[in-house]
């Protein structure tokens, strides 16, 4: 077993636990920082840990593509040749081949595409996606999935949701007969977009086949949030309650309290990161974008309640001074600051729930939080 | 007084000291790390701590435009601005009026330039010049110079040195009468390009001001090595030698090792920061250019014998893999060396000079050092 969880507290819905692996514990409700390239942007391990991060997501696609699994592999995996020793997750290729390659051709067997750095010419199949994450040496693993955009009709959506299946049982029983399954966890993606019922179905198939963990893909890819948490209000509670729960490409604050309050585990995003490149930073209100004027004089930290180290030093003007001047001190700030910030919710949605006061922590979020901040 | 140098040890010409300030102890000989707009590029203030930097140096001229001194007072001074509690040395914005302003005009009271960032028109005089830097509130502040550029006739360099001297009499009049004085140092700086007898003429007149320290400008602006080295040979000596020595924009091993074995105290450059964003990092061989396709599969660290952060958990391949992704990171681990580098390779030369081995510490570095490295 790769890979055990311990619910530790209830509250309504929202659950507490640890993820046992062995590269060390994992609470949860967790946040996964992305490392989309082997490494989370603008900052080190050191920092990842000092923020409280127990986890983070690195890419297939993006590693088999550059620097490739060759040099990885030399490396001794990708924990050793990025510095990394607590536990990663690696996601199978799928929604970046769906989302990042110019051309792709998706057949049974497995999806051609172009690699979006250079045009090359690569092959993916269920098997090669668990056999690349193999050589990654990633705690958690991910099966190739058949990702749709929103919309999709119904067809569509049911279709790459059955190939989704289909690869899945493939992933599962290559994974099998690899001599890393028990050192490498393998869940399963529900796919179904926003179709209820192909949501319902899709579980069914895959909690058959024992994964040991269940994800949820194809949201937050542009349907409106309400409809996102329709769909989690209809799945999540099908879910297996012994196997972490894990709703994939999530990180604004506000998803965050929602995803928890239905019974999900594990979150990651871009978000966090991406927006700190571009100054905005978030707060229990909701965001500051700090290049605007109105920041110029302004000698408080970006959230005075806040103790980050970007909080403890800086102000917003200095901030934006390093921004405006294209400086990477300024990135490395917000970017420290926003990790510190989704990490340090995620920390007090655990202690209520285990003190029995998640609903007082969801309206006090609520009675400040404001996303059109 | 606002500087005190006391020299603990000679070697030959070089010598080891210690310059006390108000914000601590400078040991010398010392790299400064520039700052340019109030941040080291790419690193935080606790990591050129840990590096090892005792004083860095910030540029008046960028500041002055962005974020502009009002910030800056407001924060309470550029300490405070940009969180380092140590000396801060602040150029005057001769050199970079007279090399990035695209247009400007040269009359006695001061000379008026456009702004690189924007195309304003400003007007710097040599009081203004001190003003700025009373506002910045740097431990040790430069008179507005008039630099050539390389190569400049003698009737230029003659006249650009003469107005030099005026400007600086100017500077020491106005900041005698501030009320910053007793804390802020006042160097002169030296002129002359490469005419020895217009070099010996400057550090004669700047003597007679007696100014807290002295700096050699005009000097690593194009002209062959051999031509500086035998500048400083016929000027250093000429320098009083109570008072410290800077040797300005100069920051190549071999200059640094070349300057100190002269009597040179401090020393600035951009070079270690810069070249390390191209990926170009320092080694006792020279240098190695990390994008190159040789270290693709290069498991060693960038140096075997350095003891750094990035030597410490990094290998050549991944730096090169984060350099080609246009990763922050890669940019971090290369300054972070760069800095530790140099600053190492001083602290190598104050030891060897308070052991009376600088002789030898030289013999060593250049039996390894080969600049086409």
């Amino acid at each position: 077993m790769a890979l055990a969880l311990k619910i530790t507290a209830k509250c309504g819905s929202a659950r507490a636990g640890e993820i046992h692996t062995s590269r060390g514990i994992i609470e949860t409700p967790a946040f996964m920082p992305v490392g989309t390239q082997g490494t989370v942007k603008a900052m080190t391990p050191e920092e990842l840990c000092e923020i409280g991060a127990g986890i983070i997501l690195s890419n297939t696609y993006h590693l088999y593509l550059r620097p490739g699994t060759k040099i990885i592999e030399q490396a001794g995996g990708l924990h050793s040749f990025m510095h990394w020793d607590r536990p990663i997750l690696t996601d199978s290729g799928g929604f970046q081949v769906f989302s990042l390659s110019p051309l792709r051709k998706i057949e049974e067997q497995g999806v051609t595409f172009r690699s979006h750095i250079d045009g090359s010419t690569h092959f993916f199949s269920p098997e090669k996606a668990i056999e690349v994450q193999n050589i990654l040496g990633s705690d958690i693993i991910m099966p190739l999935d058949h990702v749709v955009s929103y919309p999709a009709s119904y067809e569509e959506t049911l279709e790459a949701m059955e190939r989704t299946v289909r690869w899945a049982r493939r992933s599962k029983e290559y994974h099998r007969h690899n001599q890393r399954a028990e050192e490498q966890a393998l869940f399963g993606i529900v796919q179904g977009g926003t179709y209820e019922d192909l949501r319902e179905r899709c579980c069914s198939e895959l909690i058959n086949m024992h994964f040991d963990g269940y994800a949820l893909g194809g949201l937050s890819v542009g349907e409106p949030k309400e409809t996102m948490y329709h769909i989690l209000d209809k799945t999540v509670h099908l879910l297996p309650p012994e196997k972490p729960r894990y709703l994939m490409g999530v990180g604004s604050a506000d998803a965050l309290v929602e995803g928890v309050s239905r019974g999900i585990d594990l979150f990651d995003c871009v978000l966090p990161t991406r927006i700190a490149r571009n100054g905005r930073v978030m707060v229990p209100e909701g965001y500051l974008t700090l290049r605007n004027a109105e920041y110029t004089h302004d000698m408080r930290p970006i959230d005075p309640e806040c103790s980050c180290y970007t909080c403890r030093h800086y102000s917003r003007a200095y901030i934006r001074h390093l921004l405006k001047a294209n400086e990477i001190l300024g990135v490395r700030l917000t970017t420290y600051h926003n990790l510190y910030y989704l990490t340090g919710l995620m920390h007090g949605m655990r202690r209520a729930i285990k003190e029995n006061s998640f609903g007082q922590f969801y309206k006090d979020f609520w009675a400040k939080y404001n996303p059109g901040h």
